[in-house]
């Protein structure tokens, strides 16, 4: 008796005996090997290419030899005079084994491949989608054996594909019978495999073999911006990335302006419904445009956002997020279908929404946590998302925290006196002369600094319009280090600071940045009560996280993580200057970019992460800061602005500070002091 | 140690030993008797109510002394004074044990009550529905644990009522928070408990207890007329009936004229689609306004149609099943949204749509096979639904075969020269006198005859204005019996059937049957050709019946069930002289009136009968009659219309012909023949 050849499968090392003249395809499926296909084998969408490797496998104790394949065949001649084969590449459902022979699936053939992420720290991507394609050949009917049309596709989709029983979407029923006629008899299906509110069913049906892409999108929904990835769910890749503001602007710029707004006005809520699901629309038209794609083709959305964002766009009044006990309607994850949520993309398409952690700490925090696993850290990792309000998560492998903390608006430039969003002209980066004390800055939509030639010209028309948050949180904390302000948060004279700069505003001094008034620009500086507003926030921050490191039993973390699009522009080292955040080793303290947003295409290309998700967020410990007296204790504590020097002797004297406690003192860092801030990775 | 007193339910039977103080109810439940409650033993809802026995019970072995339960208290007291107690009553829910005792559980007091109908060879419906109330107290939010409003209400769903992990509708996210708070943390849930497609789900809450009902709609989507029953999904009763005209009959009397408008123009399909929802909506109005019904309290509905109605109203252009192979989109039953489906009942309301059959043979036809069982009959039982198309089962506990015979539209009315639909004014009642060879008929909407007084005064306004397809039959029938129109379907001449409303017609003579010129009226007669309508219809019909038999491999059925609005009116016996049906002894040919509406109630009414049908469906063996050469056979042999004795000598001579063979002759019953034809079971 003679063995069949061997075949084996790299990387994932499967291996069995096969007849003479099994295709690879079919071979790697009986072995559960993880090998694309659309067209089951029939040649036609070219997914499922394999590289044959030759000569000795030490390893895998086979020699393979020439012609362990069939010999190329017309049909992947036909591809590649088409469309080009990839050299050494041949088809998977073309090629038939021959003899033994070890056989490599490319990370692009594989259905689960990783989709990588940029940082070194954060695992890739698994690719699990909710809705793939599906090639059959559907029976035709028969009189003597009548049949529906949709129960002979499913029956085939089950025999090609061991889908199980699949259900219909309406649109489906409606559009099938001509595709299936059009097709003659081969269709390519749109394929959703269920979670725990729908069962799997076929969203779209297109006749013969389906040439082109689905897509799914990622939306990080803010309270001042919507920003969105436009994922091809094949492969993973981001095909357009887009973003607008939120149209709810009108009706408030922060939040708790916006619950307000709805429990003054009758229908308030539902016009903020209204104005959100529109601009979320013009933003679909606008990146469908970009990516050059059809919005029906657009089958799965992720929406990340904060409870407010999230009962609004759900259609619910959030007037219980605005007072005790912040009694969320709903804290489950949610699936529902885009037209319930009168979404111009695929009719059928899913929404899925992530769940919220509480009240006061969102989806969003959900899709930083998904995206930034403080669960499977060895390390104790503080997270930290900084937005009008600041979501805190604290932890580690042994378990997770959760706070939010009122941070208020300041952090993105409301409420400070030359304030404004992070728009072209907003200053966002800021150097202070430690010797003449004077500053030096950039502003968004230039990348030449103030002191040097040509900035005025680079700017455009926008000129210099005001302070961004990340701007106004270098400015102080610049400062800071260069003696301006003190700790308990006021600014010197000119004749205090030594700097010219620094002029009588009334009862207290401001510091000017930027004087445009000969140019009909503004003038733009820093006044003891921006510094306040400053303070408050900060503390707020740091509160929250020294809250949460009670909790844990702990008085030092690990790592930071600074999140969030604001966090993103962050420089971690004026963070630490300013005692935003607990203290860590400089290195410990990274930018993870839109954390959010990353969240929610995680949860988009991998439903597996969804489940994930859900069950992290149940295990999380939520603390809720407005009952927690501990929080009101370090609040008061920590207004004070730490630094390593102090800076005027008119007001303490110069001492040196000890290094460790944020709250009197600090880790400036006089040597990285020029090191011109980055923008993280968004 | 002492024993536990013993707790005897009647008529379940189901007994055990439960400590002094325990409530009759919980005993009930923790036992599994069927006791209703919706307030959950709270003393609100009264829906448990029992009845304690007195005395010796030598059946159980017990003798119950007064005192067995605890006082009346005042919680029944109250009850009985605002609503009234029934003598005897106390509720489950207020009543303690306190020594051996009897309950009885009245029916109206069961959740699964049986909804009785009132013909004997049927099943009771047992009561299953999708939807049920439940009144719960909810944990309030708590900033300690935070949760959801909708967590928290799930979590007291199941702890009190033991239901599964429910989802919410969208609109309940909307409406739940306001309802908790109005309702002082107690609420009022619909909740449908899941089916294939749907996951359990929250439907609507109300706040506190509420003291209403839920409503759903059985409805038989006619070609020609829509009719509606409005069900209390609590007690299985018929609040309201009501029924208009199709709208869709402006595009075409009959189906096929339907699916060839849908082909000849650009968006027929849809204009149809959108007419008969329309139609359906109107509909609505008209049942709830008529119960005096909030529309938004229907929370489910079942529709039963032919396979044409079924994809118009679901928004399928039926092009298919206007030619070979008569393709359905889907033959399965599917559950959807009525929002879906624009109908105006509340929102989240379910709609189930029964399997269809076959291309030809519908989810009428399904709901027939539901309401008469023809799976469960040990009788071989032969069952017609006569409308447009005649669906036909036949079968037993063995198996069951279907088909659908192109009858055509002549038993509606159509295509017959004085024909009209079965509307007030005409004519529906038909005896001709054996001796004087004279009609006389009543007309839809008169109790009178023609013949006795006042017959023109009690038409109203509308006169007799034509003939309605249980007229015609009754008509061919009674002038064959006469004498009038011989075997093969020639009406004699005056002299030859001595009939003075015989009169010759161009080549043949017609049969006069009422002459209301005089009045300004029509003259309605019954030509030759009307006749051959009836021949062919019958024919068709016949054929169908007798295909199936000769599959079945039997030559005579033991009972004929006639179903179908239109089956509702006709007469059996004349229905059997024609030659319709297959011969069967005239006590074995019964009316199920519109069972195919009942079909429809059953499934509303009860859940599991939904599996049930769709089982039974899947086993149902499919016969196309288009491709049977022993079809046309029939139908050849079928266009003979029998009678017992052949009328006119100058064709064939007087001769008495066998009974059995229907083709060349029949049953005709002349003992039987002045009965009064009768209504069936609407």
């Amino acid at each position: 008796m003679t063995t069949d050849p061997l075949v084996i499968f790299t990387p994932s090392g499967k291996r069995g005996h096969f007849p003479i003249g099994t295709p690879i395809l079919t071979a790697a499926r009986q072995l559960g090997v993880d090998l694309d296909s659309v067209c089951g084998g029939r040649g036609i969408c070219s997914k499922c290419q394999i590289t044959p490797s030759y000569g000795e496998f030490s390893k895998h104790g086979v020699t393979v030899e020439a012609g362990a394949l069939s010999d190329w065949n017309s049909v992947e001649q036909r591809y590649d005079d088409i469309r080009g084969l990839p050299k050494g590449r041949r088809l998977g459902c073309q090629a038939t084994v021959q003899a033994d022979v070890v056989v490599d699936v490319p990370a692009e053939s594989q259905v689960h491949k990783q989709v990588v992420r940029k940082r070194a720290e954060v695992r890739d991507i698994t690719l699990h989608p909710s809705t793939r394609l599906y090639y059959v050949e559907v029976q035709e009917p028969d009189m003597h054996d009548p049949s529906g049309d949709l129960q002979r596709l499913v029956t085939a989709l089950r025999r090609d594909w061991d889908l199980p029983a699949l259900e219909a979407d309406l649109g489906v029923l409606q559009e099938m019978q001509t595709a299936l006629r059009k097709g003659e008899w081969k269709v390519t299906c749109a394929v959703h495999h269920g979670d725990t509110t729908f069962a799997p069913r076929i969203m779209r049906v297109w006749p013969g073999y389906f040439d082109g892409e689905i897509y799914g999108l990622a939306v990080d929904l803010g309270s001042t911006t919507i920003a969105a990835h436009l994922c091809n769910l094949h492969n993973g890749e981001v095909v357009a990335s887009s973003g607008i503001m939120n149209p709810q602007i009108r009706f408030g710029e922060d939040l708790m302006s916006r619950v307000s707004y709805g429990m003054m006005n009758t229908g308030g809520a539902a016009e903020m419904t209204q104005a959100v699901r529109e601009g979320m629309n013009a933003l679909f038209v606008q990146i469908a445009s970009e990516a050059g794609i059809d919005r029906t083709l657009i089958m799965d959305a992720v929406f990340v956002c904060n409870p407010v964002m999230h009962h609004l766009f759900l259609g619910i009044d959030p007037f219980e997020l605005g007072q005790a006990p912040f009694a969320l309607a709903t804290s489950d994850a949610l699936s529902l279908r885009a037209i319930e949520l009168d979404l111009n993309i695929h009719p059928a398409a899913r929404v899925y929404m992530l769940p919220c952690i509480a009240g006061h700490v969102g989806a969003d925090a959900a899709a930083v946590a998904l995206s930034e696993h403080p669960d499977t850290s060895e390390d104790l990792v503080l997270v930290v998302d900084v937005g009008t309000n600041a979501e805190i998560l604290l932890g580690n492998t042994e378990k997770v925290l959760a706070c939010s903390s009122p941070t208020g608006p300041a952090f993105e430039g409301a409420q400070i006196s030359s304030g404004q969003r992070a728009a072209p002209g907003a200053i966002e980066r800021v150097e202070i002369d430690p010797v003449t004390k004077t500053p030096r800055f950039r502003v968004i939509g230039s990348d030449v600094w103030s002191d040097e030639d040509g900035f005025l010209d680079s700017l455009g028309r926008s000129g210099v319009t005001g302070i961004c948050g990340s701007g106004i949180i270098e400015i102080v904390a610049e400062m800071r280090m260069a003696g301006i302000v003190d700790g308990p948060g006021l600014i010197g004279s000119a004749e205090q600071t030594g700097s010219p700069n620094c002029f009588a505003d009334g009862r207290t001094n401001s510091y000017l940045i930027y004087d445009g008034t000969a140019n009909g620009g503004p003038k733009i500086t820093v006044t003891n009560r921006d510094i306040r507003e400053i303070q408050m926030a900060k503390a707020a921050l740091y509160s929250g996280a020294r809250l949460l490191m009670d909790k844990f039993g702990v008085d030092k973390v690990d790592r930071v993580v600074l999140a969030g699009a604001f966090g993103a522009h962050i420089s971690p080292k004026h963070a630490m200057v300013l005692g935003m955040i607990p203290d860590a080793p400089l290195d410990k303290v990274t930018s993870a970019g839109n954390a959010a947003g990353t969240g929610a295409r995680i949860a988009l290309l991998n439903t597996k992460a969804r489940a994930e998700i859900e069950e992290t967020v149940r295990k999380i410990h939520k603390i809720e800061t407005a009952i927690e007296p501990r929080f009101q204790e370090h609040f008061v504590n920590a207004s004070n602005i730490p630094n390593a020097v102090e800076p005027f002797p008119i007001l303490r004297g110069i001492v040196s500070l000890p290094e460790v406690n944020h709250n009197d003192g600090g880790s400036g860092d006089a040597g990285g002091r020029r090191r011109r801030g980055r923008r993280g990775a968004a």
